[in-house]
C-alpha cells in the first residue's frame, strides 16, 4: 500500500483525520532533540542517538544537525534504510552472525563507516572476510555485558581474549567496548537508577583495564540510554552515548525520576496514538479502534494521553476500550478522537508505515517510518 | 525499504537465508485451504474466510479457487490492499466510523461489492451518504454482540430498531446479523468450546427472531472463527462462515481439541519463524535475532518448532533466548538456525514486509505481506 495523499492531509485538523494515526508533536520533538543537546553541551561525550526509536531518516538528520556525530542501528536493515545524507557513521549495536548480514555488512561498509560489536571468536573471521570484500578496515567493538543478560561477554579476560583475536585479523581494527544495560534504564528511583549506572561501568571499566593492560588502545567506551545518560555524563566513563526515547518519551520513560529532587526528565512526550470511538455498547465503556495493531503490547497498554480519568484495554487486533477510572459514564460520542501514549515507543513505531506530524492541531507533514520492519 | 531481491533467495536451502524470516511451508498452507474445503463440502454454509489473517492478495486467491465466496476484512485499507483479480465481494467486520473511512469506503463501494456492519443507529446517515457518493446501494449487517462483549447491539430489541432504521435509508439495505465470539474460539475442551459456540448462537438466533418479527429478511447470518468452525457446520445456523487462522494455524490454536475424541485440528502449523543462534554467552542460554519486532508477544511467547525441550523468551526488540527447559546445555552452535511458532498469527503477520515460501527445505517464492501494517 502506499503512502496516504499528502496533499490532502497536510493542513487538516487532527481531530478530522483517519484513525488509528501515529502522532509526532514537532514542537515536542524539536524540544526534546534541543534539550539533549543542551544536556550534553561541553561535556566531552560524543552523543550517537540510537535509531532503533524513530527508524527515521528525517529524524536522524535532525539529531545530527543537533550536534550528534551519527547514529546507533539495531541490525543491518536498518542502516540500509537510514544511511544517506549527512548520516554517513553508523554503529551497530547487535552482533552480526551468518552470511546474509555479513554480505549485507560489506555492501555497506564499502559506503559508509560502519561500527560493528562482536561478543565471540567464532565470528571474528566471517566479519574479516566482509571487511576485505568492502576493501576496507572494518571498525569493531567488543560487546560486555555489563548486567543486561543477553549478548556480551561475561568477563574481563574474554574482553581481552577477543581484542587480542581482532587485533590478529588485518582487515578488522579493536576499537573499544560497547557495555549497554537496558534493563536499568527504566529503574524509576534515580537514586536506585544510579547506583545500577555505577554497578554496570564497574563491569565495562574492568573489562577495559585488562584489554589496556594486554596493550589494547581503547578509542571508545559505548552505551547508555535515556534514563542513564544524565549520569552517564556526570560519570565520564563512556565517551559515547546511545539514548534513543529521548526523542518520543513513552509512559515508561515519563514515570522515571531524573533527578535527587525527583523532578521528571526534561523531555516531553511528543509519540501519540490517534484513536477514534467506533462503539458505545454501554454508558460505561467506549470501543475505539485502536489494538494490537496500532499499540505494542510488550510494556503494557498504552496510557490515555491527558486523560488520566480515563483507562485503556487493548480487545483484539483493532480494538480497544476505554472507560473510566470510578466507573462513571464515559462521555465521549461515537466519532470523538483521543491521544493514547505509547508505552514503549519503539515497538509501537515499528507498527506503522507513516508517522503524522503536527504542530498546533494541525497537520504539517507525513513521514515514512523508512525503517519500519527492518529486523534483519 | 524494498522487498529483498527474489532471484537470489529463491531456491535457497531454508537454513541459509537471512533472519528473522516469516516462513510459509507451502505443502501445509495448501493442506490446510483444502481441509477446510473437505470440511464445507456438501454444507449449506458459504465460506468467507477472514484475510485479517494473512493479510495476502496471493492466499486470498487460494482460498476463493478452493470455494471461499469472498472475504472478510477488518478494516477499509486492508480492503484497499486486497481488493481484485479474483477478490470482489468483501464484508467489513469492524464497525466504520468518521468522515475519512466514509469517504474511503465510498470510493471502494463503487468499484467492488462491499457488506459493512453497524452497531449504533447515529452511524447510519454517514454509511447512508457513502453508499449515495457510490452510487450504489450498500448492504449493511447489524453487529450482535453474542459474548465477545467488544462492539455490537447487546440485545434483540436494538438489533431490530437498527434494522428498522437501516430499512428508512434508500441507499442501505439490510442483508443480515453478524454475530462473533472470539473469546469461545480457544477454548481447549471441544465440549466446553461448543457449549459456548451454542450460548452465543443462541443470542444471535433471539436477535434475529426479534428482526423477522419486525418483517426484515435476514439473508445471512455470519460469524464464527476456526475453533468454532466444526460446531457452526453441525449447527446450521450461521450461513457464511468468517474463519481466518486455520490458514496458518499458531501454537494457540494448535492446543484445541477438535472433537469429542480429542483430536487435534485438521489444520498444520504453515506459519513459522525462521531466527539464527546470535550469541552463546552461557552454556545453558544462547541468542537469537528475533525479539518483538519480529514475533507478537499478545498471546504470550512462540514455541519453539519441533523442539519440545527448548523454551523461548523475549529479550528485547531484536533479541530472544532459548534454554532447555532442563537446564543443560543448549546444544546450538553460533549460526544455527531454529524455528519458531507463533503465538497468534494475525499479529506476527504484521510484522513482516514479505512472506519466505518454501517447500521441501528451500525457498520457492517471496510474497509480499500487501496489507501489513494496515490497521486504518
Amino acid at each position: 500500500m502506499s503512502l496516504p495523499a499528502t496533499d490532502r492531509i497536510v493542513g487538516q485538523l487532527l481531530d478530522t483525520i483517519d484513525t488509528p494515526a501515529l502522532l509526532i508533536n514537532l514542537d515536542a520533538l524539536e524540544a526534546n532533540i534541543a534539550a539533549m543537546a543542551a544536556l550534553c553541551a561541553g561535556k566531552p561525550q560524543r552523543l550517537r542517538p540510537h535509531a532503533k526509536t524513530h527508524k527515521s531518516p528525517i529524524i536522524a538528520a535532525m539529531q545530527r544537525q543537533a550536534g550528534a556525530v551519527g547514529i546507533c542501528c539495531a541490525k543491518i536493515s536498518e542502516v540500509e534504510a537510514l544511511v544517506g545524507g549527512s548520516i554517513d557513521d553508523v554503529l551497530i549495536t547487535t552482533p552480526l552472525v551468518g552470511a546474509p548480514k555479513l554480505a549485507r555488512l560489506a555492501a555497506l561498509a564499502s559506503r559508509v563507516h560502519v561500527t560493528t560489536v562482536v561478543d565471540n571468536i567464532e565470528a571474528l573471521a566471517g566479519l574479516a572476510e566482509a571487511a576485505i570484500r568492502a576493501g576496507t578496515t572494518l571498525d569493531v567493538l567488543v560487546e560486555v555485558d555489563v548486567g543486561q543478560n543477553r549478548c556480551g561477554v561475561r568477563s574481563p579476560e574474554a574482553a581481552a581474549d577477543l581484542a587480542d583475536g581482532i587485533a590478529r585479523h588485518r582487515s578488522l581494527r579493536f576499537a573499544g567496548l560497547q557495555g549497554y544495560q537496558g534493563k536499568l534504564q527504566g529503574i524509576v528511583s534515580p537514586q536506585e537508577r544510579r547506583a545500577a549506572v555505577l554497578q554496570a561501568m564497574q563491569g565495562l571499566q574492568d573489562a577495559a583495564a585488562l584489554v589496556r593492560a594486554r596493550g589494547h588502545t581503547i578509542e571508545v567506551l559505548t552505551g547508555g540510554g535515556t534514563g542513564s545518560v544524565r549520569f552517564d555524563l556526570d560519570l565520564e566513563i563512556l565517551q559515547e552515548l546511545q539514548p534513543g526515547s529521548y526523542v518520543f518519551m513513552d509512559a515508561s520513560y515519563r514515570k522515571i525520576g531524573w533527578d535527587e529532587q525527583g523532578s521528571p526528565p526534561p523531555f516531553r512526550p511528543a509519540l501519540t496514538i490517534l484513536t477514534r470511538v467506533i462503539s458505545k455498547p454501554a454508558s460505561d465503556r467506549v470501543v475505539v479502534d485502536a489494538g494490537w495493531k496500532a499499540s505494542s503490547c510488550d510494556a503494557g497498554p498504552p496510557e490515555v494521553f491527558g486523560r488520566d480519568d480515563l483507562v485503556f484495554d487493548f480487545a483484539g487486533d483493532e480494538h480497544g476500550t476505554l472507560a473510566r477510572v470510578d466507573g462513571s459514564p464515559v462521555g465521549l460520542r461515537l466519532g470523538d478522537v483521543v491521544r493514547l501514549l505509547p508505552s514503549h515507543c519503539d515497538t509501537t513505531v515499528n507498527l506503522y508505515r507513516v508517522y503524522t506530524v503536527h504542530r498546533g492541531g494541525r497537520v504539517e507533514a507525513m513521514w515514512p517510518v523508512t525503517a519500519q520492519g527492518c529486523s534483519r
